[in-house]
C-alpha cells in the first residue's frame, strides 16, 4: 500500500469522526432542550460539550497534517445526517438511550481503530477515549424508568436495537463509497475477516451496554 | 456584615453565573443550527461548549461549598430566560452579534466581580476568564458583513444596543429580588457609587466591543 493512500484513509477516518462529533453535539444539544428537569438538561449539555472537545482535537490533528477539517468532513455529512434523521428520538427516554448508546458506539469505534493508526494519530484517539464518563446520568435515569415500567423497557429495547441497525447500515454506505477507508482497515490486519470481527465486536459491546441500561 | 449573609451572596452569584452559562450554551447551540456554513456552525458550537466548561467549574465550586448547583440556579432561571426571550436573534448575523456581545458582557462581569471575592472563588473566576478567545469567528464575520452593507450595519448597531439594554433591565430585576447580591456588592467597596461605576464600565466596554465588530 502506498503512503498517500494510507494518508487519504486517515484523513477520511478523522473526517468522519469529526463530523460524527459535531453532529452528536448538535443532536445532544437539541435533545437537552426536551429534558423534563434541569438536571437532565445539564447532563446532556455536558455530553454535547464533550463531543466538541473531541472535535477540536480532531480538527487540530488534521490541521497538523495540513488538512482543512471542513474539507475532510464534507463527504460524511450526508450519511451521518441520515443516521440522525432515521433515529430522531420521540421522547426524553429515547434521547437518553440514544445519548448513551451513541456515546458507547463511538467509544468502541475509537478503541477499535486505535490499533490501526500511526503513533501520533493513535495518541489522539487515546486522548479522546480518556475523556469519557459523562453518561452516568443517562444510565441511572433509563435504569429507573425500565424498572418502573415494563412497557417502556420493551419499547426502549427495540429502540436500542434500531440505533445499532441504522448505524451499521450507514457505516456500510460509508465504506462502499470510500475505498481509502476500506484499504485502511484491510491494511491493518487480516482484511475482510478483521472487518467482520469488528462489526461482531461492536454488536457484543452494544449488547452489554443495553444490559447496563436495564434493557434486554 | 455577618458571615452567612456573605455566603448567601456568593451562592447567589455563582448560581446566576451557572445558569447564565447553561442558558448561553442552549442559545448558542440552537443558533449554531441556523449557520449558513459548516464553519459558522462549528464556531458557535465551540463557543457553546466553552460555556459548559465554565458551568462545570461553577458546579464543582458550589459542590465544594456543600451547595447543589440546581438549587443555586433556581431563582435565576426566570430573569435569564426572559433576557434570552427578549433578545431572540432573527438572523444569523444577529446570532453572531449576540454571541460576541454576550460573551463580552460575561467576561466584563467576571472581571468586575473577581475583586470582590474570597481567594478560592477568585481563582475560579480567573480560570473561567482565562478560557476565552472563542469569538474571533463572530468578529470577522460581522465586520465583513458591516463593511459590505451599510443597512445591515445600522440594524446590527441597534441590535447591539438592545442586547445591553435588556441585560441591564434584567440585572436590575435580579438585584431588586436578591438583597444578598446587593449586600455582596455593597460590602466590597463604596456601596452605591461602586454599583453605578460598575454599570458605567459595562457600558464603556460594550461600546468598545461594538467598535471591534465594526458597529457604530
Amino acid at each position: 500500500m502506498s503512503e498517500p493512500l494510507d494518508n487519504a484513509g486517515i484523513v477520511d477516518l478523522l473526517g468522519v469522526l469529526a463530523y460524527g462529533e459535531l453532529s452528536a453535539f448538535d443532536r445532544l444539544a437539541e435533545d437537552s432542550r426536551t429534558a423534563p428537569t434541569l438536571q437532565g438538561r445539564a447532563a446532556l449539555a455536558i455530553m454535547a460539550a464533550a463531543e466538541i472537545g473531541h472535535y477540536r482535537m480532531l480538527d487540530q490533528h488534521l490541521a497538523g497534517m495540513g488538512v482543512d477539517v471542513f474539507e475532510a468532513m464534507a463527504p460524511f455529512i450526508a450519511p451521518i445526517d441520515a443516521w440522525h434523521a432515521s433515529t430522531a428520538p420521540k421522547s426524553w427516554l429515547e434521547s437518553l438511550v440514544k445519548a448513551y448508546i451513541g456515546d458507547g458506539l463511538a467509544t468502541d469505534f475509537y478503541r477499535e481503530i486505535a490499533g490501526w493508526l500511526d503513533a501520533p494519530t493513535q495518541r489522539l484517539v487515546l486522548e479522546v477515549l480518556a475523556d469519557t464518563g459523562h453518561s452516568a446520568f443517562a444510565e441511572r435515569e433509563v435504569q429507573a424508568a425500565c424498572e418502573a415500567d415494563r412497557t417502556a423497557r420493551d419499547r426502549l429495547t427495540l429502540w436500542g436495537r434500531r440505533l445499532l441497525g441504522e448505524a451499521i447500515t450507514q457505516a456500510q454506505y460509508v465504506l462502499a463509497d470510500h475505498d481509502e477507508l476500506v484499504d485502511l482497515v484491510m491494511s491493518s490486519g487480516e482484511g475482510l475477516t478483521q472487518m467482520t470481527e469488528f462489526f461482531d465486536r461492536l454488536q457484543q459491546t452494544h449488547s452489554s451496554r443495553m444490559h447496563e441500561l436495564g434493557l434486554a
